[in-house]
């Protein structure tokens, strides 16, 4: 029988908790394979974390998915476990975190609330839910335990919601916002090319592109001209391209550069793509 | 049968020196899993390393835990093996790394000067040794080598110690000191809410508090206006906190800030507590 | 029977893409056993990437090495795989960054380039074949898919190659050059303890040296007075030594400090070392 798999996320950053949530997991899932997806989610950024676990969740095993990104902690937002129709079950706070991923599993089967204290360590503290209560309920969950035993049914509709920001055309452009900043400098933009192709009228390679990336507090905005491209390469080192990143969405990058540090750009600035 | 738990703690950073001691500890055992704690210890920290050590191994299954902050390596400094009474076996320098952590795991039974070269690669480098000989002995316990092969036992007084500093109550003030700097900027303290019980005559949530964090070099302190509170959120954004950590402690932050940036706080900066 | 060993290095950086391959691997290899070398190589640094697998690959379980660090993904660069005589297969871009670790498992008894679509991801993107190609060519060898499986058979002499630069004895001294710059900020230097013998004459611990040490764009050098020493702990925190490191390399360091950062000093920058 396959080692069950725990795929793990949280803004804890390198220096021990991460290990900590680990230590309870394989403690109680001793055969338990943890895929650790990034402990250096920017502190708490919700949406960076949403992010990154709906950009791996599709490539991962069907398993058990613990996210920690959770400002809140100890406060009244629930702690929730999500049945997804591929089978998986998401386990983290209710804070929007858990929800983008759970859709890109298949949708929501069922929602419940993390009250069963049998399936969490003796003593929870108010800061430390991770050790105390995410990280023993997952273990609980790849040893075996059924979904129904966590706690309640909660009506999904009540959950936090957490949508992606979305990407307009207008007047033969297209205004699209910086979703997530990459290890690489990179932008990665709502839209799909689909949007790209509706406001330019044509998409081909080496596309010519001016593309004005919102400066700082509403500052002063920076015009590039830039191209179209199928990946990095295809520039010359240092030049901008706008791409279709690998999980379909458009982004903005400067080859073997990083176009975050260059242009100062952050998550939620705006960017507009114009055809030149 | 469970696979044998191997953890892992160093300050290498992140460029392949942890794991290439990995490699050699699944080379040796080969169903090993390894439980990486951390290997962003502040570089040659001994004390952070031992903080950090000391908060993980209670939350641990048993296993072997190696740890490598070393500053003295190839010096006269020993390698050692501490048999604690949870069963754990520690590898690692002498130079009091090991020590709270043996403590947190029920006291030192028996310790060792780490002698015998068969469970030792065969060339040991002198500035490498958590390669060439902490993780090949690690290695070798995990596949159920005796401890007391590891070489001569040793009168564990003579092992080189190390304490947390401790708080004082003073003239209606607890008066501590910042033992470790977490990646949140969170200022983790010395002394326990008993201590601040006894210096406030009273401790309840919303306490207001008066905290004063010295500067660095003897430089001007700054006062914070504070409360005391169980966990983050029940502050607003920003603002500061003095809580009861996960271990137990007390610790200051500020509410999804970094109080250690903000205050530029750092490891072994005073830090008083008054009510206000 | 033993679990597979895969081992990985990217410059992914710590958001999520490791994981996301990590996820491929084990969904395709249940049972393996992933050794993270780094994923913290510089971006786009393909020496310092072939640097790092170098140093690790000889302990390293035998199995398949995963590198990526691949500016020239999506382009005409060819994916590929080596096989060594020491029996491992290295899989990667064809751009150097596999050679010397190849060369260090014996050689390479048989290159091919990655072809079979079989064993990839059915879409493969431009921009991210770690996890399209890599990947999944991985995990399949690691369940024992024949490596000539792969893809066609090429000449290994049409691969690309990649020498870490020499070390040159003239005029009494050794001018080497900074190899990899390490996390503690030790500078790793071309030539081993051999070449520094002969340029001169001698080399004992203790031996002083006059070590110049090139600056930024030609500018201004610095010129140390350090020693020749078998470890760290034999000068003075913050003194200078000339070591042998733990690959039999000669390395420069401050002795619990950051030479690099004192020095200013970046792989490429030239340094001389004479007698005083």
């Amino acid at each position: 029988m396959s080692r069950p798999i725990i795929s793990f996320l949280t803004d804890f950053g390198p220096d021990g908790a991460a290990a900590i949530c680990r230590g309870v997991m394989i403690g109680i899932a001793r055969d338990a394979q943890i895929i650790d997806i990034s402990h250096a989610v920017r502190k708490y950024a919700v949406r960076d974390g949403a992010y990154l676990l709906w950009s791996a969740v599709p490539y991962l095993p069907s398993g058990v998915h613990v996210a920690v990104v959770d400002p809140g902690v100890g406060t009244e937002r629930r702690p929730i476990g999500l049945l997804t129709a591929r089978g998986d079950v998401l386990v983290g706070p209710d804070n929007g975190l858990l929800r983008p991923a759970a859709e890109r599993l298949g949708g929501i089967e069922s929602a419940r609330v993390l009250e069963n204290r049998n399936l969490m360590l003796p003593v929870t503290t108010a800061t430390f839910h991770g050790r105390d209560l995410f990280a023993p309920v997952a273990g609980n969950l790849a040893t075996g335990v059924a979904f129904e035993a966590v706690g309640p049914a909660v009506d999904p509709a009540t959950l936090v919601d957490l949508r992606f920001p979305g990407a307009v055309v207008r007047g033969g452009a297209l205004e699209t916002v910086v979703v997530y900043v990459d290890s690489f400098g990179n932008l990665r933009l709502a839209g799909e090319p689909t949007d790209l192709h509706r406001a330019l009228g044509t998409l081909e390679p080496g596309q010519r592109l001016a593309v004005e990336i919102a400066g700082a507090g509403g500052g002063r905005a920076t015009l590039d001209a830039a191209t179209f491209q199928p990946t990095f390469g295809h520039v010359a080192v240092g030049d901008p391209l706008v791409y279709v990143d690998s999980s379909g969405r458009l982004a903005y990058a400067d080859n073997q550069g990083n176009a975050a540090a260059r242009l100062g750009a952050e998550a939620d600035r705006g960017v507009t793509i114009r055809a030149r």
